[in-house]
């Protein structure tokens, strides 16, 4: 392995033990955002070799059920996922994955970058779903790293104006930074009235909202937000039972989807930061050799920066 | 005109002189659901003349607007819509309507089914927003006359297996006759449980829910019911605001997706009429001439049967 | 092995020993269109055991490739199919095959129903990729088994008119008993002909074309009897080569699609067997036990009648 | 008016007389890709005041019909066209057109820019046909001003590489100043050879070829070049008879997709355009005023530049 980005799932199953239903038991390897080197290949690989330099999707579908014959492998539900309780993963010096699930970087993308691509799928699996395209006019709800990615990729897939809305002015910055045209520091605002001060910033309505912070409030805004015949796609996850303004969505035929990690999104991602059309290395706020893991959760856990990154090659401390 | 049902809505602008914020202002004519036979058209209407038999689709856009434009035409603020205040509706002997909304019914289709086509589009609407298709299990909630129509539509559309869900046995009966594979009587299941039941009945949970009560509880086992991957069609309206477990439906990736109406559903459904694949006619129970239109608006009131018909040509009050 | 179908390129095969760059260089096992009952299953396996009749997907991917991943799994390179050379066929006694490929079926249903759901497949696929939908106009050219099963397919899907096409008046009459609406039987018409009796026909031009004759003149008839916006699907193949109206196809949006095999269709298949919707036993006019092999080939060669069974259980030679 | 382009189409009306089946049989004015000024509004009208800058459709729907309705509304045939005979078009100094089709400019947008829309649309148009995506990697066939469009667009859209082939190379050097990733320079390779340049610069396949020159070679190469399940679109227009080979397309599940003018394009282009994501500019080489109409249609007949403007307004010759 070589580079592994920390995720906030990380931080929560180190403190807290669960998320949800996924409860850790045994002791675990934490880790699902990384690139490593081939040390070795099974018998049968032929797209892969010792050397090859590799960015790691991790998750692993263990049976060909429907969902994955249909083309939506991430609803598996006997997916083996990295530093998923009881899987594994891959934070460490060597580990073994399906080859089918590493993906050759090539010369030109770094290692970093290959790491980042987790995060990215994120948002090209919600900017997908949300059917952003040419023209869209796209509202991201939430400025932290999720929310940065999904303005990346929005603006990316051609979206013409994509404003951000955010607690913190801070957050916000980074989001003009990514790329965002328009940003909000929204305080105690009504949901109605963020949805309309995103309409008066835009000069219309969004067609796509994309909903990061999973605050119920934050969804209702979402709502009323979100031009007729449009879609909300729910990204951030907050309280299992939410109070929403269904009525409202239902009879303007606004959408509601939500997204489960990612499917094909890997070879998307390296086409892009192979193209150089994609910036992701400002993401990198901060790096940690392996042996300085503990410092490294700290440093995430305080919400400092934006990605904090692991160097697990002890030869090889670049990006 | 010839052949008008009563709709629940025009017993409750009837009763309410409102629908949450469409108020009844000044005197209206109700009656959206109508056939009847063209007696003059305009100079440049080539396919219509006088003396056709046609069905009315009661929503005429009033502008070229980019949801006309898109074809979601019923999306379009502007609208004219037969009997939403303060738009007349066409419950009267003599009307005036856009010919490109007046559709030419076939010799072997009948007014009474001409005028069926408005709640029989609410299905088609609802059943295509679903993505119901070849094979697809369906979970129909509410047996009202819009939960059949579903159950009728989704069946002609390919679905292997429709489970129907009501508080009442008489018109899960009336479910059963329209095609319906099973019926579930509920009373006082809590939403998983109403959903666990759906999955025993059918053998696997349903890709597609089509909610058709609006009732917190039922939008709610909507949710638990639908297969990840899959579709909940909210088709009833309940109250403004709901609270549903939307983390449930997010992390399995199930789409929620309200109706509006309906659009290019008329050609639709009079190629199947004209086909003799479909058969609306039992869903009439009353009939009564256009001067006793209070006791077909009281019996309706009562809940009687499933469709009421009014019949406003004196001198041909055939089916 | 309970019931193995003889399809036309096992016939192709047998007496050609190849089908364009599949060339039969060893001895290979025939058939594909295959039902049989599991005797003995891997230890990894839990959806089936010993006992278990079943249906079988003849094609199964070799390695998770950008194909698998997105859900078109058909179009694998290396996907292994029975008896495409080299790959073995399953007109035997006894075959081992993928487990996530077997698909179990229902005590209502039979083998031969199961075995038949390898050509219902084709027309499923096919009518999918074309779009058939509620109320659809769909124009099969060409009345062999492929047709038919388009015919069974699309009406299954809400079609409101299905034409089929074919110089054979018999077997125009078994399209009849399948459920087309009209017939017609071309002798020596031009393209243009053809399209011009298939939209007389229906009363307007087909929204959909299922091309099942791969004949030149049929694809052309196809270009210009489909309505602007609608789609051609591609099921006969002909000559590599071939000499079309492109242009009038362009301009008007007609998409030209064509189909590889089929993939995630068993499941559909089954639910429709299993609800009885569906009658394909009517397809079946011949068997044979598998020890007179030779006399059921010769059959199909002939071109009699549809489908012609192999039974490969002595011990149950039932349907 | 103020800026109006000159289209290839409009330099062979001026030439021939004719395209295909439209005959210009009375004297025309021609234009088509054009922008002015609002001099007066009907009375209906609430989105335009005089004074307002603004881009014109050319395209406007004659009647409602069920293209209208269904949201593909340049497949009307009755449509009204531009400088498509019998219509007028607008190089002229003062031009009536139906509100509804004429979309203001915002203060950033040159009228040139709002004039450029009506090329820009084709590839808007085909890049959405095709599928271009996120990622995605096209080969564009023609490096005219059609393919130039659509390099922009495809790249606006996402995707990861764009090959550009011709056979000039003063063209293919403009395919690289608006952003083509690689060029092709094409002389007298066969179409399988052309097909596997474009896979060997890419390191893969296309998804999708957009095909701009009609010619039969350049469509044989577009399908043997496209990667299985992609997509050829067909912008180029040529012979009426093509001869291709169609199995190779159909066995890959290689969509064929024409497209006919556009719909739905000028509100997505001005979004674009108010965004400065995209520039145009570059793309007028010659400007004359309408006066000196003549020379400028004796430019573009002789190829030269890539787009000529003619200025309408007398009082303002700027872009």
């Amino acid at each position: 392995m070589h580079s592994v980005g920390i995720c906030g799932s990380d931080v929560h199953y180190w403190q807290h033990g669960r998320i949800g239903d996924f409860v850790v038991k045994d002791p675990m390897v934490l880790g699902h955002e990384a690139s490593g080197t081939v040390v070795k290949v099974g018998s049968g690989v032929t797209h892969l070799k010792p050397g090859d330099r590799v960015a790691i999707e991790p998750g692993v579908p263990r049976e060909m059920d429907e969902f994955c014959k249909s083309g939506r492998y991430n609803l598996s539900p006997t997916i083996f996922f990295c530093a998923t309780p009881p899987d594994d993963g891959n934070l460490c010096r060597y580990y073994k994955h399906s080859a089918s699930y590493c993906y050759k970087l090539p010369d030109n993308v770094t290692f970093e970058e290959g790491a980042l691509i987790e995060p990215l799928s994120v948002g090209i699996h919600a900017c997908k779903r949300a059917g952003v395209t040419l023209g869209s006019k796209v509202f991201v709800s939430g400025s932290g790293p999720i929310g940065l990615v999904n303005v990346i990729i929005a603006k990316m897939m051609g979206a013409a104006a994509v404003v951000v809305t955010d607690l913190s002015a801070s957050r916000l910055q980074k989001a003009k930074e990514v790329g965002a045209d328009f940003t909000i520091q929204v305080k105690n605002e009504t949901p109605q009235e963020v949805a309309s001060k995103v309409e008066s910033v835009l000069g219309c309505m969004p067609e796509i909202t994309v909903e990061c912070t999973g605050v119920q409030a934050c969804i209702q805004a979402g709502i009323y937000a979100t031009r007729s015949g449009g879609t909300l796609v729910l990204v951030g996850l907050g309280p299992e039972m939410v109070t929403v303004p269904i009525v409202n969505a239902a009879v303007r035929e606004v959408d509601i989807r939500g997204i489960f990690r990612y499917c094909n999104t890997w070879p998307v991602a390296i086409a892009l930061l192979a193209s150089k059309r994609i910036n992701v290395k400002p993401l990198v706020t901060h790096r940690f050799p392996l042996e300085k893991a503990l410092e490294a959760f700290e440093t995430t856990k305080r919400g400092e920066g934006v990605k904090v990154m692991l160097k697990c090659d002890p030869t090889d401390q670049n990006p």
